[in-house]
């Protein structure tokens, strides 16, 4: 059975609240409900953590090769500061696919820089919560391809 | 029904041929009829159209306003030079899925760019045949959400 | 007689329609009937044509040497991208002037760059409808004193 | 009846006798007649000054918004440096229109980048003397139009 | 017999007319002339084509792979920003020769900066009409040389 | 009762210590102490944190937002490089102030560009210790006028 | 007693009726009400001046030398351009203060930059009228300190 | 008896799995070992610790400031975007050496840029687990040279 | 009788008293008392004005084309920032010299770029009283050469 | 009878053994043996020099004027960054053609700028040891076309 | 018996005199002297050499091919401007470690760059003449390493 | 009695050949003759030497410590690429006085910048030949004034 770790960064904790016009009023409760039902449907396990820490992070990167086949994640505001989570996303050897709820591309020109898609597989972005399920169907879909 | 007219951009009609170790060897025609076989699924009616013309492109985008509810686009080289298919696409009031067949944040610097990614829904990226079948369910979950 | 050749540039065709709170609500008839009553007020030939496609415009304005004595065009998205316009222009050796529905200035920067003001006579920008009045009036005013 | 500033920047007083092969051998005074005819023609009141100082333009315009109904206006060098200007026009509330003699595209780089641009209702340059005719014409209408 | 494709990038039709302090006089049928010889000399089988349009130059280098053992192309403005016909020499395989009749380092800034030259075996320019024999020479060696 | 948050960002904690010259010889208690003498003055509550960890100043912010009226914020560092503590105090919806103790433009260039300071209501620098009893006022001030 | 010279800059003569949106609907004449009222409590005698030259307020400046103990200066437009206005400060050798009614970090990019900041004390801004109150307590506080 | 904190920073953790091309297969233990082997040859008391946060990093060098008498950092991906490191570093008043498993300067180019370089006494880097052998041999002359 | 206009302009009034680290001690006064006392050696007719006020430099060129044979300028810090002092130094025909008292090479960034610099003869600095000493000498030399 | 001079700018000597996989395995020697076949061929007169000094090849430049016709030169890496030799070739008055060995467009971005292409009549690149052979021709074909 | 060439860059037989704030006042001298101590004790037979020249440095580089299993260099100031260097180091396929007396990371922007820095093993910089001690270390570890 | 060193950089020896609308006509032996006289009525004992190689003037500045009191350097070509000479210069402990023929600032960028003014007393441009003895005069002044 597939397993994914799935990685909520910065802020996303306090979706539903935060800034509705950008993010939409879905909150990472719904998300992560949305995202259990599809990985049950799709025969997924799957562990879902969110942490502000950057440290932290990279800590469930290291640790995830050992114990997850993929990892799905949003680095939020760190998709453009950190070269430390870049690194560990590359050191884990494991497919990765990074989301965003927002379209990044449409927003302030810091958020067009991503450090982190040059070592994932693919990214995903503009589609709310749905970034999240056509994110986990792809990196499903590779792993699968893969084994 | 919703329908939505899909727009492969330059050079995508030698895909298969076309530097494989980017690409793979995936042809058109086995990315359309997995396009049509997803549609059919979704209950889509799916219209495919490949152009190596800029002003084709923005042609086919004008005249979709009045007969599609959807544009899904493979800008190809064009994502990273074309105002005018930008324009095109912010003209047509429809709303758009940008979709890649490789992942242009892991290649040269000129590929980071995307003019078009302002202006449509999101941005799907990497996953190679799949990025279509992806961007085909989001942009019909889009226009079935605002109907 | 003078004789004038009018150029639309990409995406003019969907004027009324396109993005009324930038380009107002003056459809492409109504700009052309504008044009042709202020022609033939100043005892002006002029020929209209909308085009979508770069090549068209150079070959437009390759052929426009022999047959006419003077270019009003509005280069739309290609103002910022096309060189190869700028050099039909600049091969045409005619006089030329650039006009712009919206004031390009008051946009995104990628619109603040003209690549054909630099081989015209002269650019107006911002005043709708009415920018191209003071284009053919400015170019059958070059056109007049140069003969 | 409408009542139009006129406001010449700095070194437009040296006209004729400054660099002809740039700026022609019109000299201000021939250039205030001109605008003087078109004026009364269009039933416009106009003023006209010349000033060499950013800080008494500023003054000119700010007193210009219980006085006129617009401004025309070649801030010259001002055009490049003057943020002050720039936010002068912008607080006056009034339709203003930007001029210049030459063509400031085809000329030295700093000289593509106008702050005043983005606040004036649209620019003008290339036509010499035609470009205050001009743009004399485009701000009647503008003020017209808005009555 | 070795074939090669001739590309003539777009306003080249014009030359001999066009601004012949930079491009000589020479006009297009000289060079086609010039190129003939030389190719018949060398037992080389020429086709020769020129278009203004960016996607014409796209499909006839899509189309030339199956027919033509190299490409020598002249992108004229295309050099500078089209990523797409980059993207079309690099998709053919073929070994390909950029040639420009001007020395491109020696004028505008824009103009320094070549979108092809990164993906063809070599470029060679500023040698007018000659720049095409030398090409068509080093061309014709190349392929001999890896048959 | 007004109540404030006030963080210190990384390395505030060695204030005294840490090279005098540019941050003088105050130290973290002293300014504590003068801003509970300046709270209770102003009949403020005010709760006074330092923390290193860019991950506990999220979750900080993230739980201020229903226990306090406002943030008083140096983020040192962190004001250079932190897109996610500028994303928490723009979603914790709160007035936020931000303050530092040397005028950071006067110092190296990367110290120039704030990321927080467009998300916050004012930015007050270079008064020492005074900048934080400025920004108490300050933010005290805007919250009473808001109520 | 203390004494101080207030320096209005650009513009700022026309506060209330100038884009209420970005600068409130106060009136110059109610800064000045309000810091007179701020300075008599605070036992200190200022002298207010508003000028839109920029060689005004360096002559002001100059003289100030002799006859203030501390300069608050909101330089508005002249902050991002005048190296004149910043050598002044400088040359003036009196403590300085820079306040903004507008954050002006949350604006247009071209006043993110002000260069009279590197050679002031401190600066403060975002608070409306209240920017110059904290200021002036600010400027107060440093010159009894260095008495 | 000279006292050093060694301190590795994010993603040394993962040492000899992680891309092996790059970073050689060395295990941070293997690290540690070769480092105390060399202390105690060299009469050094050295105390090693490795993590992925920033926060936690800052906080280990505010406090070795009464404990140690130099550090010995390799700072890793926080080289690059880390001012808060470099803070600390530079408030610790404490002898620093940076050094790099890998040569930085022949990698990607964000690579190229150290913050903290400027702060440190020197930087070795290129020299795998070497690196560390001889960053401990010029901390500890310096720190001797400096008693 | 060779006539020269010498221009001190802004802040060169509080020389002296102004930052004597950078430029010396040396008074305006003795700078004019040492140029009256060259130009009276030389058979030169001097006149020298100061002014903090761009507009009024520049309505000095302006009138000086008709009543000297050259000029003489410290634009001091309106060197980096008026485009309109260059036009008019370009606009008066006249030969004209740079000087500066300090090395504004060795300086911050901002002063290394000289707006009037390419339209004058040629430019002198870092040699105190004595840059103008050398800048009269060029001056009356190429004056003499040219009658 | 034409007389050439060939200069072979640094580590061209070492040709054959340098990185093989960019230069190829040709040989200085074959170079220069290919070089006098042809030159003998078509009858011009050539002289052979490789340096590794910036200065020897100034020297050798400022030489040649009044003992050849023209100047064959791969200036190597001093292509990217000698002006000393681009004014040599300038002052030299002959006619110079550049050449290089590998497509110099293709490889490390700093040798994409060429100091020296704009002032040779035209640059060949990419070809190997034929760009010396293309290049001999071109130059031999300008000097006769020019006696 | 490993052989490794030294190579001292420009001005470095000016050390001890020159600018001591910066260098120190160690003579080549003392670091030739300490070097082949360093050397006889590691059983390193080593040859030094200082040059002004850089062709000299090719040259002696070139040349060491044959001669020397690797080599130490101190480029000095061609460290940020010869890519010639750069080019003969990597050629000479000898294993080269790259130091500085001064930690350039810490002096002016352009000494921030190294040219040579990505095709040696390794740098080491600011430790003095340590930094030669342990370059000469490092090389004879990677010499012996590889043999 | 004082010594000067004056130096003549690359191609410098071909002046009155080279480029005469740039340089004039006059030749290095008049400028050396002019120096001598200059020199001799100021009782200077002077030297002059020219050289095309970047090594050589460094290992003149070198040996100019002992044996003279000031530099006069025009460095040419190597001002804008030649931190090796900066250096010597920087070195060498010796006022030196930098002088251009030609006005730099009114050229090409490239020769914008010059590397070697930071470290000079003071720099004279634009002067033809005069610049070299308004040059000497400069430096005989500075050299007589310290000691």
């Amino acid at each position: 059975m597939v397993k994914i770790l799935t990685i909520h960064g910065p802020n996303l904790d306090t979706l539903g609240k935060r800034e509705p016009d950008i993010y939409g009023d879905v909150t990472i409760k719904q998300i992560n409900q949305a995202l259990e039902e599809k990985a049950s449907k799709e025969n997924i396990k799957i562990e879902i953590i969110q942490s502000n820490h950057e440290g932290e992070i990279i800590d469930l990167i290291a640790r995830a090769r050992s114990k997850f086949d993929g990892i799905l994640i949003n680095p939020a505001a760190y998709t453009h500061t950190s070269i430390a989570i870049r690194d560990a996303l590359s050191a884990s050897n494991l497919p990765c696919v990074e989301v965003h709820l927002s379209n990044i591309y449409a927003r302030e020109d810091f958020r067009h820089i991503s450090l982190t898609a040059p070592v994932v597989e693919g990214q995903i972005c503009g589609f709310g919560l749905y970034s999240y399920i056509l994110g986990l169907e792809a990196l499903g879909e590779i792993i699968k391809s893969r084994q």
